[in-house]
């Protein structure tokens, strides 16, 4: 698992496909080797380090499958080595019967090391549920 | 309004006094002066570009009066010229007879431009409900 990626796009594709395959190495490959990494799933408090990143993750991968979630781009902002994607992801997979979720927002904020862009925080907020608000 | 701020935090501590005193010109100097800002605030979309930015502080405002928070810090990175700080928001004033709403994460990235350090996105999300989930 060498986890070179040549653009932020491309560590983001790899992201997002290890978490659909439930591929706990593929996803922490993805991950900055550095230990200054933070996640924030939906209802999960902030996680920070590989050690408890790699935690939640193979907690999320426990019941045997992974997370599809389809991802639309919103924006994306580089500067320098940096690079910071905002996202929407919905999940695909809805039980029969079910409303399907509203989307959540990602922010995914990348850097440029040796090894290629990597990811550095992955967080997620919820998007406001439509309710026809006046101004 | 110069705007200029030595440190992330100095462009931090500018930032939540502005937003406390209700002060959109001074809320206004801390945002990065170029146009790929954004913006998450709770129960609102993603707000990108100093107009839209503007507007929706402009409207936060419009009540009279700012969002006093208190501010704890829960991690922080800088990378080259960006800087991310992780936070916990505590809203300090609560009405009469009702009970604190519960505390949002807030992560706000900055650039260290010309002028100093600028803010390039304010990001919240609600941290979990304590349930005592077991795992």
């Amino acid at each position: 698992m060498s986890g070179t990626y040549a653009t932020p796009q491309d560590a983001e594709d790899a992201f997002y496909d290890a978490l659909e395959e439930g591929d706990l190495d593929g996803l922490m490959a993805v991950w900055s080797e550095d230990d200054d990494i933070s996640c924030l799933l939906p209802m999960y408090p902030l996680i920070r380090g590989r050690k408890d990143v790699e935690d939640v993750f193979k907690h999320l991968f426990s019941h045997g499958q992974g997370v599809a979630l389809s991802v639309s781009h919103l924006d994306w902002i580089e500067s320098g080595d940096i690079a910071i994607h905002h996202v929407e992801e919905t999940l695909q997979q809805v039980p029969p019967g079910k409303p399907p979720p509203p989307p959540f927002y990602g922010t995914n904020i990348y850097r440029k090391q040796h090894a290629g862009w990597r990811l550095l925080a992955h967080l997620n907020a919820p998007t406001p549920q439509p309710q026809g608000q006046g101004g």
